[in-house]
């Protein structure tokens, strides 16, 4: 599918490896309301600086984006080549300079290879095209192993609204506002006050849901574009069916686009989802199925397959929330394992054994305490996210 | 070597696996001041509960303490086996019951083995000598690959006094108090007053400073027995010399010890002390720290040998602290790889990765923004800490 009046484009530029697709392009035929999140992480990477200014005008044109380097802990050396590599393609595009936003991704430290950009513009500038988004997703993996795409087509005042997403993240995954980089493309007509709305209120129940080892990215960011090519009547307070179908349809997306990646977890092999319910306050329930979530302990249990609800209750103990240890339930899919604090004994630990043979788990925690519900999305810890990461720059 | 009017024993009661040590008793002659830290978890096993509860007295005599079994999560049932196996040493003793203290390690939610421990005490009791110590720093080993214990003898007002401690622990360690368990036996005279504050204070130094995985158990604990044998002056506010020495030398083994725990870390092949200086307060440089020795990523480059100073900027920027990532510094032993918030390129790296393949390693982080200074010890990441984790219960 197309998003109308969005055109891609990806090639390898070598900025570090030769031969793969390390440089994308997306951009629209008109300025687009674009709105963004960013890493909160107090180390923010050039292009994250360099964007969040650009984007208090509420609008942009086109995101380049390069993997192999993410342009991180560099300085002014840094900032220096993210403004630079945006005028490359701004002057390509023949577009004003401020309307470029810039992303990287890669390993911190490195000087971005200005030589690459260069050289690659043309070619880049020159493959624009619609149907080429998925070869910028391709272009934006790290140690991701699969493209991470959605798409979405809506009606909306009787016209055709399309949406494309794309993400990528597979470590240094525990986002606090957005994931390693996503970026959303859409054809509908809305303002900014509402998108950005939209965004922020989609980011916290979705890639802020997740986490694959709770390390937050320097480079993180959600970038979403709308270039009201759809013709749509502007989204706002007035139509409330298409806002509300505007804004589901977007957490959608980015929810498909989150699971992705916990799915691609570095190492992963299984994806797990731990759901606190009958806490007293959401952001307790939160805080709990984060700490279970988070511990080492916890999703090497689920990598050997065992269902050691003892890992989970001690990760529960420490995490800051208080609760009633005696009146607890623990459930592994629908086989209960732990009646009021105490486990119910080998024979529901074998039927909890077959439930984490499967690929989806979802881990239910009761504290009968009181009516909110959090969950939060994450992944085994296997063998392999060691050798991946003992191995990542060599 | 010795404490004066101390004995152990230790047994292969069966507790969960045949034909190894995994009951060990510690007692006094007479009875001795004893001061506790336990865990701050929520979820507290029974004999955590029961130990708090007898140390409001300030006094305890023996300490029984098994393996393979956490005795957590084992609700009335636990509770009653807590206190039935203090019976039943107090009867072998000839002691009263509440001046027995219990300590139990291994997997969560199963329920002691009764049977076990009614035929074992007799010959744990009958066993009990002097110089048995290190059969019981081995009874209480679980992951643990090394006996952990530490000995010193210092001179009080002209007599001899005498210290023995063992600890053991290797994962679900980040303890908040205590670590998994430690126990110090010293013929000292002392009060329960000044020995309950030189053990708070040397935790909050030592064990309070190590971390293996993030994960804090639900047994943690640290008893001192202080029977007065040596015949020594009080140690009190009148003589500082004293008080200090004795401080020293407790703060002394309890490091040593906890740096004999990291050592053991879990599938563990070095040892890394993470130093932040330079911070606004110690609370700062000890939070982030702790972020840094912490983070997954962190710890599975080190045990890649990969000077990888990216991850660690990455764990300091979203650890919470303010501080300036254009004026850091990062130095890996004597090797300075970050001036000023930027890497100084592939001679250091190179120089910093040899320094990686040595078996101790100092990452000093400073920040250039105070005179507060803290560390915590780590270890790295390995392979073998997923392969003993996914396995553990099988």
């Amino acid at each position: 599918m197309i998003v109308k009046n969005f055109y891609a484009s990806a090639v390898p530029a070598g900025i570090k490896y030769p031969d793969r697709l390390d440089l994308g392009l997306i951009c629209s035929k008109t300025p687009a309301v674009t709105a963004g999140v960013f890493t909160k992480s107090l180390v923010k990477a050039a292009p994250v600086i360099l964007d969040i200014e650009r984007l208090k005008q509420g609008r942009a044109q086109a995101i380049l984006v390069n993997s192999g380097c993410a342009n991180a802990c560099t300085g002014e050396q840094g900032m220096e080549a993210a403004k630079k590599t945006s005028r490359l393609a701004a002057e390509a595009l023949g577009i004003p300079e401020e309307m470029v936003q810039v992303a990287s991704t890669g390993v911190i430290g490195a000087q971005l290879n200005m030589t690459a950009f260069e050289t690659a513009m043309t070619p880049l500038v020159t493959g624009l095209a619609p149907e080429n988004f998925e070869k910028v997703a391709e272009a934006i993996m790290t140690t991701d192993t699969v493209i991470k795409t959605a798409y979405r087509t809506i009606a909306l005042s009787g016209k055709e609204v399309n949406f494309m997403g794309m993400a990528k993240g597979s470590g240094m995954i525990m986002p606090n506002m957005a994931t390693m980089l996503a970026f959303i493309v859409t054809d509908a007509q809305i303002g900014f006050p509402e998108l950005n709305k939209c965004l922020k209120s989609s980011v916290t129940r979705t890639f802020n849901r997740i986490t694959v080892d709770g390390d937050t990215s320097t480079n993180d960011m959600v970038l979403v574009m709308a270039n009201g090519a759809a013709g749509n009547k502007w989204i706002d307070d007035e139509i409330p069916d298409d806002q509300q179908l505007f804004q589901d349809t977007l957490e959608g997306i980015l929810k498909e686009l989150a699971l992705k990646i916990v799915a691609d977890g570095e190492g992963a092999t299984k994806c797990i989802t731990i759901r606190v319910c009958g806490a007293k306050e959401a952001d307790q329930a939160e805080q709990m199925a984060r700490t279970v979530a988070n511990s080492n302990l916890v999703k090497t249990a689920f990598f050997g397959e065992d269902a050691n609800w003892g890992r989970i209750i001690a990760a529960m103990g420490r995490c800051g929330v208080r609760f009633h240890p005696e009146q607890v339930d623990i459930s592994f899919g629908d086989i209960l394992i732990v009646k009021n604090g105490t486990g119910l004994g080998t024979a529901s630990e074998e039927a909890a054994a077959k439930v984490l043979q499967e690929k989806n788990i979802t881990v239910s925690i009761d504290l009968k305490d009181g009516n909110a519900c959090e969950e939060i999305y994450t992944c085994d810890f296997s063998i392999d996210y060691v050798k991946i990461n003992a191995d990542y720059r060599t």
